[in-house]
């Protein structure tokens, strides 16, 4: 066994010696159970090619804002790190993340590298610098390019269950067909139907992407009510090649209804362009409405991502386009955006309705109320900035004392980074088992009762909760 | 002595073994004081009539939403739980609570309801399953019928001093007078000044409710000025009964007060119901204001719990009323809203103005701040979802480095469910212990002082602050 | 050595015995450091006159409005402490604080006040009581009266390096000059430019200090270009006397820039006192818009204080006038609001901007990912209320998963109480190794890490922030 610093068998426990003892016996019980990743961005084309990952910049820094977002805050121009596109040297870039490997102390991204680094490359993290950037890079290419190494001999050292991708409505789904098809391919990976290229009048594609949909999907019917068939008729498609759920990542959690002819009259305005902001959230607010009813009667779990102000530098939108690290959360309202929808949908025990935040505020204050009422409703896990140790932590002492355990989406890592997969989940049952042993240790629960509950959280809520 | 789980004397208490023994001290010196309960809503009649309760079901699970909700979750009908006044067969709905007894590990109403078995019934709450849920109330029914569990023998054996019941202005309080009045009952059972039947446009009854009001205690005069004579004549007649304090469950915390004019013109819109949403919050903030002007000269203690969003679902309103559990919180703001009438009446260290919130964020943002600076302002102790282990602790955290101890409003158990009184008054002396013993043992705190301080937060607060 | 409680070696750090072993050793790395204090309120005349301080009264309690606060909930009028001007003996309002000093129990203040007695005056602050307020008032004048108790020889003894003050652009900064000049005093004083007289039209005085600007300054130039070049003028004579950065204190944090026209336009109304609050607001916006981009050509580290209710009791403010006591935070937004101008100058690493907030939801949902991503932005330590154990505590464990540990202000005390000075920015170094000892203990971070660190949070950082 390794001696270094990152694979210490206790990282996350807690520090009390006694409660640390009842968390590793509970850590014991989930530690080795299979990933079940319910929601995600890997390219399922990754299986169906299982090509060798082209370098460790490529693998490992340039697509994964999380990094580079550290790195951009120390002086660094993104087009460095070879992010949105940008041509840059892959050694180079490695040189860079090596000499500032410090600034990552104590951060999530920091913990997941060095978990990597530890249990997927075996190469001490502790030893990253910018003295030896050259031999690591070297190593880990050599490391890249071992078969052992393909994205389908890492699913199955990583011990994948399920793995669902997020998709375009009107993307074929080859990829999840092949590897559906496919017996010498064990991981389940699932298409989730991700329809927001579709109801944002404020971006510019939007227009395209409606007569696209409605054209391909809509069966010849035009308008709002070709949109709505369309949008019914993929996520037929999707649920017939194994989808369970939709995402929504919308600006705010509005879900106020138009009628139809309200419906019309904004998405005509949205064509021709001339949509407010304002017009553009209210019709947004009705697709969500809408997807909501959809859900109803597909089944489809719906999971609801509001309140990130996206593209939040312009000097860089400019630059490097979108998803590179400069989307910023703002202040969240649930309560009354979610009323419409709850009181017409929420009382339905076989519709999942999954709510995630970035506003912490909501925790104690919305979700868990919400969730500790409505038999649809589940409190999402920490998503994106504060799927993070100490937040994951603060989640459950927020939520726990109104919803219990048995509200909880299961962990979801949400993630372009691969080879992060692992350390994420392990992450989750090592922060579970300090939050349960803390409450073993005051008498809030017995052990056995918290052993149970483990390894609900683990891998019977998401199961549970996303249909799978 | 038990030696179930539930029983463990160091059950809430700080797991570190050496701040743990200075919890434990700490707690001594307050585990066995008398009960103060200066803000519920138990019914008085339960002591004059003083009949044993009609069944388990009857007694702990159909009145108290807070445990409803969890086995709502799990998608039984309210109706199913006997909510609302729907008939339903106690033990059925016995054994749907019994067979989802695990639901409630590490909520709060798990806590209470444990400890009730725990303590009151000195039933081992492990036991509680669908294996023996027939069993267990068989046994909870054969107690229920015994003389020593009637509601005033109760009374005795839980230690109850004062008790504080909340009430409708018309209300007679001749139970509270009977009670008065018998030398042979201890506890002092005092009502509170309820009027929000009387203040919030936006409820159909209200034009009714304010007519009534007017006619029985105006004096003769009518509109605005009928109004706020017949306000002031029933805060007397209710101080004449014991009470010391009246409670405002508003919308929002809006104090912005209206000239007699404005006010007069508004309850004409709002007795014809033809107000708007806006305008009832209008009307609703000056009688807001006006109570606490009336405060001035006849020295009720006022307390404000604001930011509900009331029966959010409006399929479950339409099936079962009001109070059963889908009431739920929203943002809330304090400091623009309360400066009218602070400003006016907020520097009388004889006026006691007591701030509750169920929107943590208020902690150390605003009521801290409000409550360490006016001498009329007390931090209320947190409320409803919130009244909850890890949220009292929060509270103490976010709000002790500004104001210190001594604007704390005492603790509330604000609850319908009698059993649990004990349970909820004795979780708050054991979470004080778990913090103060935090300071001391960090340092920032004497023994002694803590000694002190406990003492203080759980019996003299509540005396000093509700004026009893 | 000292035993009493408030000497205690181990205070604020973990009572954890394991985790606590490690936060000693952290903090012997930086207990015994310079003080830099980059922000603060004192008056630079008081190290070039070098008087005694007056009296006990004068030093400690009448100018400090986090301490007359809390005697004030107990009912104590201002005037009695020697509040705003106001005559008061002060024996007697020494006696008032010493009776009440159990009041002080857990609060950041009295904390400060303990440390003041125990490793300033060198007197056990368990005495301090109304039985002997007189004979302590007598021992504190005795050692004012002493040499070694004037500003400078204090000065030495808190080992200070650097202080800030903070300043109005037309202040002559002779008493910053004198002191540069002087041989025989080696802090650094720098002033810092802080232009809020200027930038508020809802203040009466804004009119006249406006036309004194531009008078004095303004190159002969009138109205918004007179304004621009005095503002440049006023900050170039700054940054030669030794500024390093600007501070603004604004109502909200909003930075939309108006055009020229549009800037004159509101001027104008604004020296004619006819803006609206809203007008004002937009004024104050852009100059804050306007601050930024002079920073990008002076390099002025520029600070943003928004979010205060100032002068929240009308009758105080009546009374006693301003910076009282009773400014109250209210809810903050700053992804929108910082948004024009990140936007515009963000990405510029030169450009340093501090954010900081008393809104402590705005840590995890706002402030950390806007200094984890752009090169310019840095959260600002916990400030005002905010600055006080837990809450320093929160602030690292709300930011760290983002950030980490490089995009920090380092520590700033923002006092005007001199001998509290270096009791705050201990409590600091003890906060930061609590909190890093924890990361450690749970195998975060390795405890060399840990050391390097907790160095360059109280060392480094605060230099390299403000350009030091």
């Amino acid at each position: 066994m390794s001696t270094s610093h990152a694979a210490h068998p206790d990282r996350l426990l807690p520090a009390d010696p006694g409660t640390r003892d009842i968390a590793r016996r509970l850590l014991a019980n989930v530690e080795d159970l299979p990933i079940i990743s319910p929601h995600g961005h890997l390219d399922p084309a990754m299986f169906t090619r299982d090509e060798a990952f082209e370098n460790p910049t490529a693998l490992l820094i340039s697509p994964d804002h999380y990094l580079t977002r550290v790195l951009h805050t120390a002086g660094y121009e993104l087009s460095e790190l070879g992010v949105g596109g940008h041509e840059a040297d892959p050694r180079e870039a490695w040189r860079i993340f090596a000499a500032n490997w410090h600034l990552y102390a104590g951060t999530a991204t920091g913990y997941w590298v060095e978990q990597e680094f530890e249990h997927v490359f075996r190469i001490d993290p502790d030893t990253i610098s910018a003295g030896n950037a050259d031999a690591i890079y070297d190593e880990l290419s050599a490391i890249l390019a071992r078969p052992d190494f393909r994205p389908r001999a890492l699913a199955e050292e990583f011990n994948l269950e399920v793995l669902a991708t997020t998709d375009d409505p009107l993307d074929t789904l080859e990829h999840h067909k092949a590897l559906a098809e496919d017996p010498t391919f064990s991981p389940r990976v699932l298409p989730t139907f991700r329809p927001d290229a579709y109801t944002k009048m404020y971006k510019p594609e939007f227009a395209a992407n409606v007569e696209k949909l409605i054209q391909t999907a809509g069966e010849g019917k035009s308008g709002w009510e070709g949109y709505l068939t369309a949008m019914r008729n993929r996520r037929q498609y999707f649920i017939e090649h194994g989808a369970t759920s939709s995402d929504h990542g919308t600006h705010n959690a509005d879900t106020t209804p138009l009628s139809d002819a309200e419906a019309q009259a904004l998405l005509d305005k949205g064509m021709r362009g001339e949509a407010t902001f304002e017009e553009a959230l209210a019709f947004e607010a009705n697709t969500t409405f809408r997807f909501a009813e959809m859900a109803q009667d597909d089944g489809l779990v719906m999971t609801l991502h509001p309140g990130s102000h996206r593209n939040h530098s312009t000097s860089a939108f400019q630059k490097y386009g979108a998803d590179v690290g400069h989307d910023i959360p703002f202040q969240m309202e649930y309560t009354n955006a979610l009323q419409p929808m709850l009181s017409t949908f929420g009382e339905n025990k076989d519709f999942h309705f999954v709510i995630f935040t970035m506003d912490e505020t909501t925790f104690s204050r919305e979700i868990a109320p919400l969730a500790g009422y409505y038999p649809s409703v589940y409190a999402g896990a920490p998503w994106w900035f504060i799927d993070e140790i100490d937040a994951m932590n603060r989640f459950r002492q927020y939520t726990t004392g109104t919803t219990g355990f048995s509200r909880y989406s299961g962990f979801i890592d949400d993630t372009r980074a691969y080879c992060s997969i692992p350390a994420r989940h392990n992450t989750s049952r090592r922060v579970e088992a300090n939050y349960l042993a803390r409450l073993v240790a005051e008498h809030r629960l017995t052990e056995d009762r918290a052993a149970d509950i483990i390894v609900d959280l683990i891998d019977a809520s998401p199961r549970r909760v996303f249909k799978l």
